[in-house]
C-alpha cells in the first residue's frame, strides 16, 4: 500500500499479544533493569501491586503488532519511522492480553522527498479490561506509487 | 535523588553503547521484522546503504543508558514513566557507538499525587560522527522526600 492507497480515517487492528512474565522480566533485565520491572515485591512496594512492564517493552509490543497489522492489511510501503509521541496511562502486567488498534490521522507531502509522503497514525494498546495502557501518535515516511 | 534534589538545567550523560549487528538484527526479528532492519540488501534497496536499526531498538538503548546514567548520578526516585516524544533524525547502523546525554528541562508538582512531582527530561543519542540519531523528551513521576 503506497501513500495513494492510505487515507485519513482508515482503521487497522485487532491483533493481540499475551504478556508472558518471563519474557517481560527478561526484556527489563536487558534494557530497563529497575526493580519495579524485575520483581513483584518491588512493584508492590512502589504501589503497583506487583511487577509492571517497562515502557520500552510495551513500546516494542506496539511496534510488533503494528508490523503484523500492516502485513495483514497489505504491506505499507514505509520507508522509515520519523518519530512518535507515547503515553503510558496504565501499568502493564504479566498475563495481560493487549489488543492493538490504529487509525490514520494525517497525510501530507514530504517537504524533502518528492517520491514520498508523511503519514500520521494514532494507535493504542488496550488490555483485557478495556483499559488503554499505551497510546502513540507516530509519524512515518511512506513511498508514493 | 528525590524531586527536591533534581533541578532544571542539571545534566547527565557520557554513557556509551556499541551497536552489535547480531543483537540489533535479533531484536528486529522479534519486535520489528521489516526487511530494512534484517539485512543489508533490503536496507541498501531502500536507500540506506545497508541494514538500519529499528526505532524500537534505539529506543531500548536510550532506556538502558538512562537507567545507567541515573544509577551513576545517584538513583533517581522515579515512580513511573508517563510518556515521551521521540524523534529519529538519522539512521543507526551496526558498529555505531552511541553516546547518551540528558538535561532536566522541566519540573512541576503532580496534580494527582502530593507525594510526587513530574520531571521533564530532554535526552539524545549521538553517534561516533557526532550526529544526533535519537532525541527524546520524556516525562516521569518522581517521589518527593
Amino acid at each position: 500500500m503506497y501513500l495513494e492507497d492510505l487515507e485519513v480515517g482508515m482503521r487497522f487492528g485487532g491483533q493481540r499479544f499475551a504478556v508472558d512474565r518471563e519474557e517481560m522480566v527478561a526484556f527489563a533485565r536487558q534494557w530497563d533493569p529497575r526493580p519495579i520491572h524485575l520483581d513483584d515485591a518491588a512493584g508492590a512496594a512502589a504501589g503497583f501491586g506487583g511487577v509492571i512492564a517497562s515502557g520500552a517493552y510495551t513500546s516494542a509490543i506496539l511496534t510488533r503488532l503494528t508490523a503484523e497489522a500492516r502485513k495483514q492489511a497489505g504491506d505499507h510501503a514505509v520507508i522509515a519511522a520519523l518519530g512518535s509521541k507515547q503515553r503510558l496511562p496504565h501499568a502493564v502486567r504479566p498475563g495481560d492480553v493487549l489488543e492493538y488498534r490504529a487509525e490514520i490521522t494525517g497525510k501530507r507531502n514530504s517537504r524533502s522527498r518528492s517520491d514520498a509522503g508523511v503519514l500520521e497514525t494514532r494507535s493504542t494498546l488496550t488490555n483485557q479490561d478495556r483499559v488503554v495502557v499505551f497510546e502513540a501518535e507516530s509519524v512515518v515516511l511512506v513511498e508514493r506509487r
